[in-house]
């Protein structure tokens, strides 16, 4: 297992994300003994602009702090880098400028994943940012699926839930709230329902709906795991 | 708290710790905002050699890989280093000598800690090398506290139950048997009980022993918020 390769996450998008998606490396990875793990590089850069502020007009474009910090796994190290953080994925173009080595893209894994369930529909819940830039929407055309995304209201709550998440606030009540949001999109009509925000699996799961869950999280987990060549737990 | 420093951990020693450091950092930090949180580089850097399995004369030495991972923290931004591990501070030389940025020890950072409680005597949960090595013996010495090490039987199986908190294993026999080994060096005269292995705090908490528990993992956080600027939580 030591020829498996080194990966760069581009994190602290928020750090609750980047700690969870820690997390599921290590509990998703199958390991004996401390050097079967995976080496990781993890950039916790919490001082990148924030991505929502951003496209609300409201502060300054964090397109240089993410390219910065790929740039900076890379010389530290890392043989591909993924990011933790559907939204910010929105700055792919400039990430990928500024390496050399392999980008694994969570939009693209997720809706790989989605497409093989053949959904009439699918749910999506996801930042504001990631909806303006329309990364799910546009992925999910390309791969044929239909999108219902929550209308301007719920995702007016759905952005509040987010920031509680990133504050730390992962209670009982951010998790009913989330999974009601969750049961307006299957009601319209989707199978699947996607979390498509790191910050989301951390208070929704599979249980709190009807139809299927794909976790983005899980989804970039599992890849990451295989793309590095390391075996995956049972 | 956007000039706070940058915090670079050198990490995988094991990968559990390194992750139960990375959370103790979120949980102290006072934050109420992502950018609030300390911008941590982490190097979950499971490819070191065995330390202990080093000591014991059954393998390559550590110095090479920690001097790496220290050099390549600092390249890639790290303002100062600190190792979320105890045993790999007997390379704490070779690590100085890779970088021109500080190092923080958790073994100096603890011995204060333990020193300002003026006990008699102090109890060293730690793992092989650390305890080969003398990393806390001296360091007590040197702070003029007498200490306790366990005895050769008690180290061994000691040193089992490291080994099965870094495969994964946390649950309550391991907490137990920990508990009876920190006792055992209570009934010895310990007033005071150091937890100087970073996978020794997963299981053991202070309710389970009568005395003072003075977790390396914890002063080893506080000490990096308050070195890095930021703001400790109450």
């Amino acid at each position: 297992m030591s020829d498996t390769k080194t990966v760069g996450v581009i994190g602290g998008l928020g750090p609750v994300a980047t700690l969870d998606f820690f997390e599921r490396i290590l509990n998703r990875t199958r390991a004996t003994r401390e050097q079967d793990h995976l080496r990781l590089l993890i950039d916790n850069n919490t001082k990148v602009p924030d991505r929502n502020a951003f496209m609300r007009g409201d502060g300054p474009s964090p397109a240089p702090a993410l390219a910065s910090s790929a740039r900076g796994l890379q010389v530290a190290g890392a043989d591909f880098i993924v990011m933790a953080c559907n939204t910010a994925h929105a700055w792919e173009a400039e990430i990928r400028a500024a390496i050399s080595v392999p980008f694994l893209s969570i939009i693209d894994e997720t809706v790989k994943v989605v497409a093989d369930l053949r959904p009439e529909a699918v749910g999506v819940l996801a930042g504001d940012a990631c909806v303006a830039a329309g990364l799910y929407q546009n992925a999910l055309k390309t791969a044929g699926v239909r999108c219902i995304m929550p209308d301007a209201n719920t995702q007016k709550s759905l952005m509040e839930l987010i920031y509680r998440i990133k504050s730390g606030d992962t209670g009982e009540t951010v998790r009913r709230a989330s999974a009601k949001i969750a049961q307006k999109l299957e009601a319209q009509g989707a199978e699947v329902i996607i979390a498509g925000c790191t910050e989301i699996p951390i208070v929704l799961t599979a249980d709190d709906i009807e139809g299927e869950l794909v976790n983005s999280t899980d989804v970039l987990v599992e890849r990451t795991i295989v793309f590095a060549g390391g075996e995956l737990k049972a």
